[in-house]
């Protein structure tokens, strides 16, 4: 059993006035019990850490999830198993309101109908932000096979290769170097379609001299993501588009050296942003925001961006530092790393070279 | 645009005496707007049929949207924008109950502080169920690649593969014929593990001499899933499995001469339940729902299992049969395919041989 995870959960409970916490997504079953299966409910007060699951997945809860009291629930219906293994009679029961939909609330509230719910949004991201050593050690693998991808992509790069066969290669490539899945469908641009950041590669679009070619992948660990994106020439770049690598590229250099704990993380997107727009020639071409959280989520806290509330960045934090200037109809260069965040600094885990590469 | 499926939504407004309908997840807006990018919220009235999306988006919503009125929202706040857009004091808004979460709903209901909302559980889901021509035709191009999934899986068994292996070659196989993705993460199992309904595919687990080999899987095609499964022997099964197999295909037969329009769903689970019961060596040994619906959904309605309410079967849903029997520490068979409900029984859209297979 993680006990640290579990402390911290208690504290948040003291801290709120919560008698117990309700959890019920995959994403908060594996972190605090370490169970994968496809359904269930945690519940955790200051005495029980107990586990609701159905038929298919008592062995699986008994391997995995060390130390939990397992129920095995007949149908599906966990709160009403759970209502019935105690009296819950006024007690303040703690939900993340951005992990339970409004019928699953509906069905808890006739099963406590005497308890009252505390309703907290994203309460369990706010504490899987900051990683453990654990964690930690898992991101500096997962950033080892994103590594390993964007290499093994560039030596796919030949005339007439598809962004979707790139793409499909790719995640073939992950998966036979231990990834579970890919972190997210890579995002593989050539030419004027590297300016659209959010872009899906396509069978029909073939690789020519001259192409900007914009890779932005990533590999899943262990239930752990990386995501990287680096940006090379396939033959010499126009002197536009490498000008807009090498800002891009000190944009990014910057962004990674404004990181350390104790930073607004709304901050850092700022630094890196007003770079970008003191050239008039990309002001506002920088469309998205600078970061993310990554962890046993792709997107997750904190979020480097302009819209953020802002928060100090606090160590131990794993972020993504992805600045990108866009260029409609053109081209788009993006160069993205994993970091963790550290006291003085931070630690890059996504090591490949990020110097102006033609190929 | 799709006319019909508008016009049907808009008879559920009229039926429920709702003005409008918010549609804020990533499922229902492929359907009803043909939208896929990450993120966005639909509205449609008896008037408009609006997209809100922000500007990451407001490109493939364009092309992919016709006849949509697309609005951009900055910030990802669509709610407030569509607010703004029309006055919609004392007007009833539909919502699904199940496709929305406490935290958004909340902002909801403080965007719209003069509405009433009408929340439904599963009102998209249902709609959803019965397919038209074009995802029939589909669904039907889906459940060929899973054919041709199977004949792959079969030509890899070799003494000393592994399950992973064998999974991930598969994986390979359906995106190079074509698959956007794999349906869901397949399910290979050797031996015992055969035994395990919902077993993941180990790394260290290597085929051998007399196993029996049970391959669930299936492709995400345009967005629609199909899902196979087919347990071949690795050499003679003993009598014990051999008799587990027949028994097992003939329900899955008796399951697919049971399905027609009008026919109860859950009857369809309990003819086939009754008779593998009927087997005193296998009572209780079929430890899982007979099927599911499959769609834009790997696991939608209609469901044809013991627990569910019970409904009748419609013309033109889309399910899959997939009885199995499972001794623990010996081996499981299931045998699955996808179909179409039709006026009179079912068409079968996976095609690979059923017969008992020894490799």
């Amino acid at each position: 059993m993680n006990i640290n995870r579990i402390e911290r959960l208690r504290s948040k409970l003291r801290e709120l006035g919560a008698d117990g916490a309700l959890i019920g997504d995959a994403v908060n079953r594996r972190y605090f019990a370490d169970f994968t299966g496809s359904a269930g409910l945690l519940y955790v007060d200051m005495e029980r850490t107990a586990l609701f699951v159905d038929f298919r997945y008592t062995g699986l809860a008994s391997k995995q999830s060390e130390g939990w009291e397992i129920n095995e629930v007949s149908g599906k219906r966990f709160t009403r198993s759970l209502a019935e293994s105690a009296d819950f009679s006024g007690r303040k029961l703690l939900i993340g309101s951005d992990s339970f939909t409004l019928d699953v609330f509906e069905v808890m509230r006739e099963d406590f109908p005497k308890s009252d719910f505390v309703l907290k949004p994203r309460i369990w991201a706010r504490l899987r932000a900051v990683k453990d050593v654990g964690e930690i050690e898992i991101l500096r693998r997962a950033a080892v096979l994103a590594d390993k991808g964007v290499e093994f992509m560039i030596s796919l790069l030949k005339e007439g290769i598809s962004e979707a066969e790139v793409a499909i290669q790719l995640e073939h490539f992950h998966r036979t170097n231990g990834a579970e899945d890919k972190a997210f469908d890579p995002i593989i641009a050539f030419g004027p379609n590297s300016a659209m950041p959010h872009y899906a590669p396509s069978r029909d679009v073939k690789l020519k001299k001259g192409d900007t070619v914009l890779m932005d992948s990533g590999a899943r660990v262990d239930g752990y993501h990386s995501d990287i994106t680096r940006t090379v020439f396939f033959g010499d770049p126009t002197s536009e588009m490498a000008h807009i690598y090498e800002t891009t590229f000190e944009s990014q250099l910057l962004g990674l050296e404004t990181i350390r704990a104790g930073v607004d993380d709304v901050a850092v997107d700022r630094a890196v942003r007003e770079f970008i727009d003191s050239h008039p020639e990309y002001e506002g071409m920088f469309g998205h925001g600078l970061g993310h959280g990554i962890g046993l989520e792709i997107h997750e806290l904190p979020v480097l961006g302009k819209m953020d509330e802002g928060a100090p960045l606090e160590e131990n934090m794993a972020v993504t530092v992805e600045p990108g200037i866009y260029i409609p109809g053109k081209g788009g260069v993006r160069i993205e790393d994993d970091v963790i965040v550290t006291a003085d600094g931070c630690e890059i885990l996504t090591r490949f070279p990020k110097e102006l590469m033609v190929i």
